[in-house]
């Protein structure tokens, strides 16, 4: 505790770019179904979708101090992750913070607790990802750290991994294979438009995917 | 497990119809306040309202392949109820599963576990209730059955059953029974908005129910 | 149980009106972190945003006949809270009930329970935080009381204190307070404007509010 | 509601006392991994195994009317089954009860609600599994049901159905199936102690069940 | 905040002691069924029944400081009363303090958060009421208060009401009102006894509570 | 998915036996709080009190395959850890594999997810930390991994990290870091032992640990 990283490497613009254009669901598929934080993870409001750098935090229960240390070390494109080291829903985060995030290029939180002034937050377009909304104020008196690996949700964050956040979540992509993961989710957006054609016009997947052999072999019976 | 039953009786159109204007809270109340999912069964989007025949899926737990079978045994008007055998929140569905229902005519999800897709789901006007949004894939390995009676989310469900959803949430209704129970609800619609009109009016509910007597009889007491 | 409190004090319009624009979040702040319901309290629609001078009810489990009793005593402005006396989700509450509140100049319902009918509720502007969303209908049967002091969602109420609610939750401010408490709200208001104009255009909190020396005091160390 | 059925069918006393002795795990897998109640229905003291037939009772939350009408229907060997009609986790159920079971015959309690007295229920031998310990009183107004088909912690049971109950939770067997369901489970015992001989050697069960073809076919890699 | 309150007022010993013997589940009858703890307040070890003078404690999130200083206001027979100021569950006591506690003649913890050590405190027969068993550790950074009135686990308590606990869960009674509770729950041990008695030769409820007409004309109909 | 790593580092058996000795809350709070598994985790029952290196498990839901896999990896003083790719509470383990685990010098078990034939692990004394009890089965179809890390109960754990488990919880200490946290343990046990020893004999932690003049400079108010 009471460490921050200054320095941490991040995936490039475009990969981040690209994984944010393939949406959570793809991306958790195409990396193998990992790194995907609880399903209790829930946007503030509908229709945000986003990749960015992670900026983590780890951070006391009720004590949102951190929070300040680690915007100083938010870049454009950056996201805050943070996990506090006991389980709270405290408001550690509300729209003065998200005020000082955007004006450093921040652009958005991912949040193991809970955040507040949603209504604000929602003006802004400042997306935030939260295990609950609750009012409730935080204290400054003891340290965490910033730029650490964290445990958010239920999985291994690292700073400058991927975040990838939408509708339906948030998913963690490791900044070294996120080169990999984005070659493998476009491939896989492109199966799945023509998957999506056929589907379309009443194709059944049971033939698309050659299922019916192997549901009788292990003994479908159709009475 | 490993049955598909193919042929199942469904109410007429005319009454399903007619359940889906009744709304959820009064077809409830119409049958005796009997067949109402557990709360946690949410809708995705707000607005949405249907009733429909269910095609019942009992699932193994984290695999989907059972709904590839019970789409095909889909009809136009028809509404899959997923119940696995365990619990679980993975996405057995999204939009790929989607498209090829709206091909075949079927109109919905209930289901007892999650869903992903949902901005894509949204845009294609595709209701699904369910427990969790989760991007957590399944797998094809192990068979279910497809129109055997399940119990989903605290209720019984034989496949033909009526569903009926809003954002009051998902109830059933026995097959056998929709007519009558059709006939008790427009009763019900057409009590209330009388009711309706006196209430708004400034009328008290103590007066037109004719409360007060009783009230007194079991010892309130103003102050 | 079975007592009805006729007369309550409430706070003056006033006082009301400005903590309805201070919001939840300021407000909770501004009385020292207290009153906040808890986070499973949640508006059935976003926007909502509201103070209003509570008329308690205490009631037992799927049971609602004291709302009835209770919407004889509210005037223009109040906002009725429920408590139920044993943990339930119970759909105490719909549009008809809404309709009758609103003819007696009735704002909205914080419910420790369920309510229903929540598409009507939304189109009537008729704001509800609950802890559910459940057409289970209730009986009349057993007497509760109105207007005692009652424990909601883990916060004490009084009657005729001023329930403060918008998507951020609900906080209860004693009416007795509620002057004092809208003053330090105000303050927090004004102070607040001016650390977001600093945030806006850079500056960082760790400067605004000086923290630099007090972390490195405690410790923090830069890697 | 308001329904009692006075005569049920049981299962045998020698297929009831089968099931019992082997217990909730391997009953459920001889039956094909169905009739599983969920797994917050926990035992009030450990160490409890029993096989009974079900007396069903459907009840309103907060309303133990219809449990004195059930223990009139109570036969030697028989176990209550109490489901409410809305989530509920009042205590039904206590010694006094309790001791009118005993003096009846009956063997124990199935709650999907609340339980009290328990240290008089453990010194009395007397079984409960329920969702919850609480001193929660009920009232004695609405009518239930007793003896109809209920959904019991997302499991349908019919009266006269077997419940198998152990630390393990609950397991319910159609009272038709009873006697097969009996059959497969002696043999799954038998089977088991064969293997468990194996295992207590140091066997594997990779060899035992010859598992190591189909892994490396699946593409398990040692590294 | 801050704040604490050396001089309270405590029922007297015989008062206290005699709740004790009554328990929870009868306590809580006797005075209208008022004052139950949530139910998810559950003993560390089976068996401990007490009752005692309630020494509050309203403290930070995973902040303990305010445990010692609530210590040295205890007296002999009295227990703390422990509430966060939001959801916690960090273990703010463990058997440092529980040594501390019985050497000031205190006999026990309610606390709506964690608690630690549970071993030990079983072995020190220090009975503990909580909402978690969890090891993790607290911090002593911010104020709190003591003997001031607080809201634990849905119910408020004042300093000085008596808490009287058992397996069945936790119960408050207001301290001004300690003497007629008791001798309500008295009056309602003697009649349980006489009940008990009838019930234990096979008579059945329905008939000693004269039930069967007021069934009858509610409509229960046996088939 | 489905790689097994067949070497992994130990940390020394008289480290692992020290660390058992000091207990989950001792070894949390000597490694600076940090390693803590969620407090859903429960022993199936009490009094088991064991450090152990972990051998890990990543699985589907639903699917025990690899535990049998697991368990030749395992060597005397070994614990199995098991996580499950998404939430899960099925019953991947009961007798037969402990019978198996014993045989083969296992000591026990942690599992994100349920387990079932409790009462003969008990009898076996093969201790279990689980999230549910639950007797459903699992299948065998799906390949996982051993001995890579896992997030297991919201903590990181790598193969041949110590677990260190007791009636408070269960706690990860990193291999590398396990000597040199059996010190501070060590260290923290011997000055409780003196704290102990003046707490039991009346003297104040306020004064032990000299708080009050802290205490008073926040501004604690004694009235």
């Amino acid at each position: 505790m009471g460490v921050v990283v200054r320095n941490i490497e991040r995936a490039s613009a475009e990969t981040i770019a690209g994984l944010a254009e393939c949406g959570v669901a793809t991306v958790h598929e195409a990396q193998g179904r990992k790194g995907l934080l609880a399903s209790y993870m829930r946007p503030i409001y509908s229709g945000a979708r986003l990749a960015a750098s992670a900026v983590t935090i780890s951070s006391p229960p009720g004590d949102n101090w951190m929070v300040h240390v680690a915007i100083e070390q938010v870049q454009a494109g950056d996201i805050l992750v943070l996990a506090p080291t006991s389980p709270c829903e405290d408001g550690y985060f509300g729209d003065l913070l998200a005020t000082s995030m955007q004006a450093r290029g921040g652009v958005g939180l991912i949040i193991d607790a809970g955040v507040r002034d949603i209504r604000d937050l929602t003006e802004m377009n400042f997306p935030v990802w939260s295990k609950a909304v609750y009012a409730q104020g935080t204290v400054k008196e003891t340290l965490g750290s910033v730029n650490i690996p964290v445990v958010c949700a239920n999985q291994l964050v690292n700073p400058g991994d991927v975040i990838v956040a939408d509708d339906d979540g948030v998913c963690v992509v490791r900044r070294e294979e996120a080169e990999t993961v984005l070659a493998a989710a476009r491939k896989r957006v492109a199966a799945e438009e023509d998957k999506r054609k056929r589907l379309a016009v009443g194709e059944l997947g049971l033939d698309i995917y050659d299922m019916r052999g192997r549901l009788a072999e292990k003994g479908l019976k159709y009475v």
